[in-house]
């Protein structure tokens, strides 16, 4: 699925659309977008199927909580990137393919004025560059879309991909961030009006991990528990 | 270089000029634009050099006279096409870089509402086709231009290959082991008699998060003041 953040632009939201429609997306979601620009869209002639299925949420971590591959795009210059980098060619349109096999995979695309910040990038597993020339990085919100799209839908009838074990959604992770942070702040590692271990760096960790759903769940007990245990003791 | 003809939008002109600037296309050239959106789109804010060195001509003849390759863009339907037909892919990618190496190729788009005619194709060696998906064949001209301008470009510069992280060693996972399980047994998520849990579960559960060195260390750090916390209470 396709998550605009922050759009807008009208007729950027309808390019993704229309984007999507051409090369068989159909799940569009839209985190805050500019109401206007969202009211404009969906009232254009020809506003597609994709839009009028539209959701809106208020948050990135809504709206992939159910999605087991999160990818960022970003136009990558001048930053510190804390997450993996790829490339948009086979091995990723591959990978995320695969990934399509086994759960849900949303593919993140910020504002168009600033891209995704790096709050963002904290719900992705990893990032998604767009291969451009050196003098203009920049993309066109919509024609970024396209651009991942047809990355993403060619060769389709390549080599089977094995399938993976379940992973775990980002639903799942969330939780045990919370937990894990719970966690941390209890037994003194994150000390207060210290933000060296922020919530966004435990999700990031534990984004790397690449968890499977099964795994998730063991792990969430565990983080459980152990707050609980550390909650209990700290009441004494 | 990109030929647009008979383009009637200034937002797709600027578009087709930011989408060869992203992708390192310099020549752009338009067969008897709508004079209006060509005004508009020179003189939109940000337009970039690509459109201050745009040509003008009055055919498509005198537009690729000194092109060695002409392709036109079609999206194929109901049409008896007597040009040869190839997709975007990286064969006629290659072919066409190829061709960029003894001379001149242009690519052409056609207008918004009919784009290339059967007269315009008399103009072609062959045609390209973007595969798209049947429901919806037509694209927006901006992103099939984005589209065709990255497929082409594609493996050209690959800049962001991954380095991989450097992975944990057993040695370090192993302490994480040791210590997770060391925190199960003091919250009770580990009952004493009741190997549901041991510590052969534990490590595998660690090994398949595949953590890389630096994450090992402070998952290590995190687990360790989380097992001496639990230490300190029970002693209350």
């Amino acid at each position: 699925m396709v998550v605009l953040v922050r759009p807008r632009n009208p007729l950027n939201i309808g390019a993704a659309a229309r984007a999507m429609s051409n090369f068989g997306a159909r799940h569009l979601r839209l985190v805050n977008p500019y109401a206007v620009a969202y009211r404009e869209a969906r009232s254009a002639v020809g506003a597609s199927a994709v839009l009028e299925n539209a959701r809106e949420f208020d948050s990135v971590a809504d709206a992939v909580a159910d999605c087991s591959l999160v990818a960022g795009t970003t136009a990558v210059r001048n930053r510190v990137l804390q997450n993996p980098l790829r490339s948009l060619n086979d091995e990723s349109a591959s990978t995320i393919r695969a990934a399509l096999k086994s759960g849900q995979v949303a593919l993140l695309f910020g504002s168009e004025r600033i891209g995704l910040t790096n709050k963002d990038f904290t719900h992705c597993h990893w990032l998604l560059n767009i291969p451009t020339h050196e003098q203009n990085i920049s993309m066109n919100l919509g024609q970024a879309v396209a651009v991942c799209l047809f990355g993403l839908s060619r060769n389709v009838a390549d080599k089977t991909i094995p399938k993976e074990a379940e992973p775990a959604s980002s639903g799942e992770v969330e939780k045990i961030t919370q937990g894990l942070y719970e966690a941390l702040k209890v037994s003194g590692y994150v000390k207060p009006g210290n933000d060296a271990v922020s919530e966004k760096k435990v999700r990031r960790l534990l984004l790397r991990f690449n968890l499977q759903a099964l795994d998730a769940k063991v792990l969430l007990g565990m983080v459980r528990q152990i707050v609980w245990k550390l909650r209990q003791e700290g009441k004494n």
